[in-house]
């Protein structure tokens, strides 16, 4: 079997369907119809179809029926088609019917099929609502009236920014609850003091606490980062552009009433777009919500190489903390329990970064008025957004909440190490300080030993020297 | 819902497992067991299943039964249990209960959650088999029957490089059949005379049927590649190592037995690993064929960016040749019909460059005895091997297969080019030839008319310089 | 000759040096000292030394004033030593004595061959200062005296911080400047009616003028984005953390001090990271930058792209515009004149995407307490930094302010298109419109004379509708 | 100054030249002329000119040399031209004037500025022969002689491929030095026990031999791949094709002869491209090259980031191995050292898999007859190379030669370890085993000492089973 014949050859009733191109067999019961179909014949590829992205879906209904609206206020939509639609992009907006998304988010044609499946499946439910038949056009057409004064190459782009500032949502507060999750760790793990390693070699002391918090620090960034810039980025939506941005063909009052309708349907802040030439091919924007994607999966995979580290052992590894059994580790050896959560968690931002590369080469790809290479940034900023999401709830929910500290190893590791030598640097001097971190590192004996037996320090300040106050903070000026 | 919850509390009966961490209710009627159910719960990322991919399901199979016949002839796996075991193999090699394999590509464990969820499928089977109840595993058990004298980390690497086997004749059969589309091409363009073009600017004559030659010349040393180096790079298989590559708790005799037993089986020349250590850990061979893949995209795109832009037009554009139409190309502008054909093709590439990337900082992240990010190589190079396949099909079959020239025009651009010249400079000279160019670039007349106005050559040695078969190769020495 | 040995055994006079690890002859009338050399010695990678970017050797002579001027207010630096630093530093500050920053920027040791590069030149140069001969270390120490209170860790990514500052004012002038030149023809363009083209197809009409507006206001997009989010990134440095971030071994005054100073020396904003751990090993700061530059690449990329396919031809191709001729184009095709500077500039884009994916990966890298990778990301993005401003310069000078259009061309495709026909859409009805694009399609006639052979619209209607500013925006409503 | 300005207008003595755009002084000693002149100020850009990388120069000459012999043995240039062309190009394969390649490397104009440049040298090297000035181009001319039955599109993808092969020995060279390096180290500690890890996590006993045999073993394969592979991916040339790959105006005898000669000059095995069309603007070769030197690059990295790993500490980390001290490690942390040498390969590393980008984004980014791209594909291939090379002799000389075990402690870290307990499986049994490590887990005791204190096996079968040859290959059967 072919390709192209692999979905209209589907035994069941059929209806009959013609555009340009020709004539088609849809399935009677579909809700799409023949442009969509083609494009199903045509592109069968990532075989990830656009219903799995339900925000986009409720996206480009919004973008209908604020369409729609306005094609209404303006005289140029008869009332009834208005009902018909308004109502058919509102069951899709209630989360109905994401099955009759059907095309690949892998297509040519920027974008043409996801809008025309959208068209079509609105007109069929506009039917239904009007008691007409599945593809009886007449009474309420997928070009004429649902995609009236609009073109794909508004319409789309539109339809994206806005599924973004709602995937956006749910991301934020993925992240916002695991950055509370690692704040809750640095307080609890504050008392315990361990050492820092630079260049993977013992440093100086600090507590775990000011580890757990730098990770909630850093991850906290990207949300502020997040929460302010990508409204920023996307609020200016292309709409009244149609086919390159000259608005050809629409009345002169529709931007403005078009983006002001889809505004208050979706209840985000939205502008139209100053220079709609410039709005209809620039993809600089979703290139830099990837790049904000980016640096956050480079974090997350940095903060998990770290947790593994922390964690390697239990007896030949660092050994500092334990992350919670989430599945035995091996089928040969017994008792082993490994760190797959953050492992997943790296595998995650790895494809991350895969996205935004493939991302940045469909924008690099875009030629004059158009970027047809679109339909991928969207896959891709989607899925990115996506896995993030999933990624950042199973580690807090599945690892970071339940992590413990080995408190008297992490003690024991400071009272061990070398680096302790350099907290008695202002008292002892470097020269004397060298001398027995050499010494020490020489005969595996201890710093701490080593000073007292050579009578360096008093007792009393030795041990004033290394209270964790004192090693973890600033010295404080009497 | 969490998503801990989210598989296990589903409605409908269960049958209770247990593990090292404790008890799970599995579905009664999943061939599954609890360590997948984990997994399941643990990994809820791409949402792509494990059944995703058929050959690796049918690849892991063979590696069981492999063993287990190893297993068998060594005596320490009965008779009994050892047909169950071959029988359920053989159900999963035949495509059956594929649906079972419910784990996420993306995983953490490196691959530990996809050898159980092998490993408990075929538990099942074989107590079915057997006439026992799922999850009597007394009878024949995951771990020590099934999963007897491997590690996830051989037996998962070797099922790997044979799906990777499997599925490469797929892609070369693709390839294959789209080289020979280019080549037909090439033939029926043989005699057609247009313009190369060099920065996109007018350069010298050529014909498109060598142009469309080049397409399958360039395809076709990808098809050489890959077809010799592919099976060099794979065919040495870790089974055999256990845990680390020490193959510590097997008998000596059965790395050798047991890869002899799969190659019969896969019928694919397979060797053992001559350096087990290395061969647990390295993933060079994966990144190998992955740029091997990377390389194969790049030039799919280019030769789609290049029928896009030889098809570009009608009237503005190159409108040297025709594609297609698949599909209605816009519903504001009548009668515009798009290359969606080769834009769909351009944006698989972008597709398989990002995951030839992410494939990469998987391979460098991993570490000493183990790549525990083997999961995401594994899915990421299989939807590479995936797209391409897919993509060329479609490339082929809705594109290639139905371009037409146009012929006429393309010999008008000929004619009137400055590029002409070149081909008059053995006769006319350097000197003149640029004088000849530059007077035809200020006025816009033809370079034959400025020749013949100025009698720079008489009409039969201008008819002969200009013959097609003299300007589109090297000149013939008498 | 072994690497090893490369810089130390060259002939001409030498004094000797010692550190921890022993000594080493430095060339006697150096300013650098023996951990510099010892950094030559060992690292014989890029070839690209430090003195490759002032601003990074500026930054970081400015942040040694700073911690000296801290240092000498808080009692811990004699006044005569401070001078001694001061006055060193200005003379860095005021462009000398730059080659001395000899180490190559790729470098292992998380900036420690950088921090010391400037500790050495300094101490010698203020050694020059104090009347003492270079090495005499006694009077003025790299370590205890202009590294006082620094670890690399905190003054080096201070100064990383501090230098992208400084080149990022040079990057915002010449981004600015491009944009005007795009601009301005924007202007000069303003009448020039052209076919607008989507997915290579000739879609409707617009103006050349608009066109390049978008080239202006794309970019310009990119010049508010930076000149508003880089300062806000790099604003806050981590000087006073130390080895760690715990700021061991400082006065708990220090950190304020030190920043203020630096603030006023630079006369840029600068505040004190209130994380100072996080701040220590986090590069979020610079993978934003990089991704605010890879967008800005993109970009230019795909509008050299697009000059390119714009000037093709002159024949065979677009030869709408002509960018000025910089060089000869060949040597064997007389008159060929090329796009080399649109050719130049994609591939300088194609870099800073590299770079950008380098950078990342470094950032990824870092564990624990510090980003050992830090090197290559300075190294990385300084590169990113020049390679753009360099290229935006002569992309401007030497193309965009030399492009003229065709303006009889433009018109003629115009005239010659089907795409016009959408302009119709509204008069004569889209059943109409699309069986006049498919007979002007095939018989290869222009649409207007076949509007007018069948009396479709009379005269006056059809002029009114193509007029340009009929076309090239939405209709106005009377 | 403006960049157009900044090369021609420096002081000193100047001649004057000329080509199809006007005059321009060139400094009069300068063996280049005024098409490399053009270049210089044109493109202002990476800062590298193409002195950097002498094979490329080499290569050069040789092709020049080449044609030239050719073009004589078939009557098209005069002997005496030949032989002073011949003696310019060998003082240039000898090395000499290599200081006159000033163009930058990154280029428009698909690499005629290169080719200009060498022909430029190459004709005033050859006057100079001959007795007459530079840029006294009627005896002896870039173009006409020099140039002669070339096109930049023939002779530079050909030099490329030639000095690719010669930078590729040294790359083997050194890789081979380091495999040695490893190999020696794999002998020196056969007998070291230790754990191996796998997800970080204690697995099973191996010994430090079998792990650095394997770096030798995984970097070993990239020798033979690269050593097979790459002289089979460069050794066809397209020079012959000129222009486009249809060789017009070339002789029909002179691919063959060109080729030949070549050959013979450059000592190794080349062949002539069989479709001149494709092999024109293929980058294919490159891609695949560039692709293997990632894998290495991917490699390199993960070794070196299991030596840092393996010298983790010297208290808190692994601590298994020591580096070679190279540079003290901090100015605030007395006797700290840090493993740099790794560092700065994994920095070459992600700078080689950013260069793999660069150069395959470009390679994507030709168009029909050429890829204009190839100046950067071209950069950064032999960029890849050099740092390779580097990396690898530091890695080698500064690091790997030096490595020495701490073997008490990898033992101690055997002894104390509950992977110990797999060993015992075959005699106690899993549960037994899985019991004895969760107790061991739950004391912090020794997995021995329970076996021990439960009497589960007498003291013989317990020494047999921990034998290091018992626990780090297959058992043997007796």
């Amino acid at each position: 079997m072919t390709t192209s014949e692999s979905f209209s050859v589907k035994n069941g009733a059929t209806r009959e369907e013609k555009d340009l191109l020709g004539h088609l067999n849809v399935p009677a019961d579909a809700y799409y119809g023949i442009q969509t179909l083609r494009a199903v014949n045509n592109f069968h590829l990532s075989g990830v179809p656009l219903s799995h992205h339900p925000q986009l879906i409720v996206s480009l209904a919004m973008v209908k029926k604020a369409a729609a609206d306005a094609n209404h206020q303006l005289g140029e939509l008869e009332t009834r088609r208005f009902e018909a639609i308004e109502h058919a992009c509102q069951r899709l907006i209630d989360g109905e019917h994401h099955d009759q998304f059907v095309v690949d988010m892998i297509q040519g044609g920027a974008g043409t099929s996801t809008n025309m499946n959208a068209n079509e499946v609105i007109a069929n439910l506009g039917l239904e609502y009007l008691g007409h038949a599945k593809g009886d056009y007449q009474h309420l057409h997928p070009n004429n009236d649902i995609n009236m004064a609009q073109s794909t190459n508004d319409a789309y782009p539109t339809a994206i920014r806005l599924g973004l500032l709602l995937g956006h949502d749910d991301l934020l507060e993925s992240l916002s609850h695991l950055c509370e999750s690692f704040s809750r760790k640095g307080d609890e793990f504050g008392d315990i003091l361990k050492m820092g390693r630079t260049q993977l070699q013992d440093a100086v002391p600090m507590t775990l606490g000011q580890e757990f918090r730098a990770f909630a620090t850093t991850l906290g960034e990207d949300h502020r980062l997040l929460a302010k810039r990508v409204p920023e980025l996307l609020h200016e939506v292309n709409l009244g552009g149609t086919a390159i941005g000259t608005g050809i063909n629409t009345d002169a009052r529709y931007q403005k009433l078009a983006v002001e309708r889809l505004a208050a349907i979706s209840e985000h802040e939205l502008s139209p777009a100053h220079d709609l030439i410039e709005a209809t091919s620039d993809m600089g924007d979703f290139v830099m919500f990837s790049g904000m994607l980016k640096r956050l999966a480079v974090k997350l995979s940095k903060v998990c190489n770290d947790l593994r580290l922390l964690s390697s052992g239990p007896r030949a590894g660092f050994n500092e903390i334990n992350l919670p059994a989430r599945q035995p580790g091996s089928s040969i050896m017994p008792g082993k329990v490994n760190p797959v959560i953050p492992e997943a968690v790296n595998q995650v931002a790895f494809e991350v970064i895969g996205n935004d590369l493939s991302l940045s080469l469909a924008a690099e790809g875009g030629q004059l008025q158009l970027n047809v290479m679109e339909p991928l940034i969207v896959y891709k900023i989607f899925d990115s957004i996506r896995l993030l999401t999933r990624a950042m709830d199973m580690l807090r929910e599945l690892c970071v909440d339940g992590i413990t500290a080995n408190e008297a190893h992490c003690r024991e590791l400071v009272e061990r190490s070398i680096g302790l030598v350099t907290a008695l640097n202002p008292h002892i001097g470097y020269e004397h300080a060298t001398r027995i971190a050499q010494k020490a590192l020489a005969t595996g004996r201890g710093v701490l030993e080593l000073v007292q037996e050579e009578n360096l320090l008093d007792e009393d300040t030795l041990a004033e020297a290394l209270r964790p106050e004192n090693m973890v903070m600033p010295r404080q000026v009497f």
